[in-house]
């Protein structure tokens, strides 16, 4: 088997972008059953240019479990909406002034400094409530309940990931630890791999899961996807602190040097940039080595680790 | 049939909340998997004195379905949780500064003003979140799919009451009425009843629909239930409004007269207090219509009413 070209994996990112981003706009309540303020909040944020990583991963998970993309995508869809909503509100609450404060993102203002602060963490709510809501409609013709417990399960393992055993606790580590480091090594090693382990790791695992489950995987295969996300979801994070360090204002969006600012714990600031970048690498190839033997090889998850390591924004 | 006394009302309402509570302490998540602080602040929130109404109604409801009061209980007592973690999510991200700025609730200091501003909304991000991974959870025998199916149907209830076109919406309403209102007449009656029919009542309807769902109700029963709750909803909030004025400070445990200081549209500021206590007592008098021809009158939902209209905290 050839592998497929770079070029080739940026149609297939950018075909999924597309498509999510069509979707993401059809299941946002609107006016006037939603009042027109929250709408619009929750809109500013949700199309502010992310890059979809997550539901991204949701569907490429999908499309490796099970070859017919037509159905599977159909399946997966509402998860990676849901997942895409539920990263979004975790990125206005981290962005609020009793958290982060930062003003600007992917380079426009937060949500906050337009809508206020008690309309933003309005939004973040919504945001996160209608995930549940999405994750749990079912078409009228619902039958004999076999889809019923792919969703339960995708719903159960995508609110432990946001949660407070996941996402949240990760954001109440990082909170104490921003309020507490007077340099980075108030945390170790083992510290912050877990902090990143909550907060990113716990919820690009779900994305993955979550779309492995809803194309009907089998306990290996989910189990070799949420192997390879963990592995990925650590590259990720790495890569992220990296960019922060040397990465372009413009392409990012955002303020970079902001992180070593505040004393918040990275990996450069404790493993250096050389050891960091190596560390990703070897986090991708662990993510690339977890999906040999269970037929998930002919999708686009390795590329993806791929991809991962090498972006500059 | 003869009616039930006051005191055996009593007695079931204090038996519910007992289970409750010792539900609620058994499904939270705690240390080590949760990180300690947010397992502490969520746990603060949550034992703070609250009345349980909304789990308590989800129970009744359920009874009133169901007969069999055992396998009834045990099948709507997640859902009675959850509810209940997500009106408490709602309380401390209302209080927040942002929001309405209360430093006090149930004569105990607010979360923020404990934990700080950054914990409390976590700690309010996460007993959303935990609602619906509690909400999810599955046996491990989940069977042929009719409880996942059931699950669904209320987490979707649940979600949509709880979201933006529901109370998230209800309250972004509010604190633009709050930010906006010179005087009272701001916002005419129907806004009124359109605010709290997002901002309470929508929770309230998903409260008892939720119990009957799980009870296995039939669409009648359901739908009477939901109307009831309707009912229920309101005579409840209309009652909230004239205790902030009537009410006692102590036994109460928040500061009275607040909604009027704050200039906030309500009941008794736009019909005055005896016409506010009369339609209280209508709304309740067209809950307990709603029950009559579905047979659910066996039940407590119709004493509940009655009860919501009489109480003095």
């Amino acid at each position: 088997m050839t592998a497929p070209s770079p070029v080739a994996l940026c149609d297939y990112l950018v075909s999924l972008r597309t498509e999510i981003e069509r979707e993401l706009a059809a299941m946002l309540p609107g006016a006037p059953a939603c009042p027109a303020t929250i709408a619009d909040a929750m809109r500013y944020s949700l199309f502010a240019g992310g890059k979809r990583f997550r539901p991204i991963l949701t569907l490429a998970a999908a499309d490796a479990v099970s070859p017919d993309a037509a159905t599977t995508r159909a399946l997966a869809m509402p998860a990676a909406c849901a997942i895409e909503m539920i990263h979004t509100y975790s990125l206005i609450h981290d962005d609020l002034p009793a958290m982060d404060n930062d003003t600007m993102r992917r380079g426009k203002p937060t949500l906050h400094v337009v809508y206020g602060e008690g309309m933003a963490i309005l939004a973040g709510d919504a945001l996160l409530t209608e995930a549940f809501a999405l994750l749990a409609r079912l078409p009228a013709d619902a039958g004999d309940g076999v889809m019923a417990l792919r969703k339960l399960a995708a719903i159960n393992r995508i609110a432990e990931a946001a949660g407070a055993i996941g996402m949240v606790g990760g954001q109440a580590i990082d909170l104490l630890a921003a309020g507490h480091a007077a340099d980075a090594s108030a945390m170790d090693a083992a510290g912050l791999r877990d902090m990143h382990a909550r907060k990113t790791g716990a919820l690009i695992r779900a994305s993955a899961v979550a779309g492995a489950i809803m194309a009907d995987g089998s306990p290996e295969q989910i189990g070799a996807v949420d192997q390879y996300a963990t592995g990925l979801g650590l590259a990720f994070q790495i890569v992220d602190d990296v960019l922060d360090v040397v990465g372009d204002g413009g392409a990012l969006g955002k303020t970079v040097g902001k992180d070593a600012a505040a004393n918040k714990p990275t990996y450069p600031a404790m493993f250096g940039l050389d050891r960091s970048k190596r560390l990703a690498r070897e986090a991708a190839d662990a993510a690339v080595g977890a999906l040999a033997g269970v037929h998930l090889q002919g999708g686009r998850l390795a590329e993806i680790a791929r991809w991962v390591v090498s972006r500059t924004s």
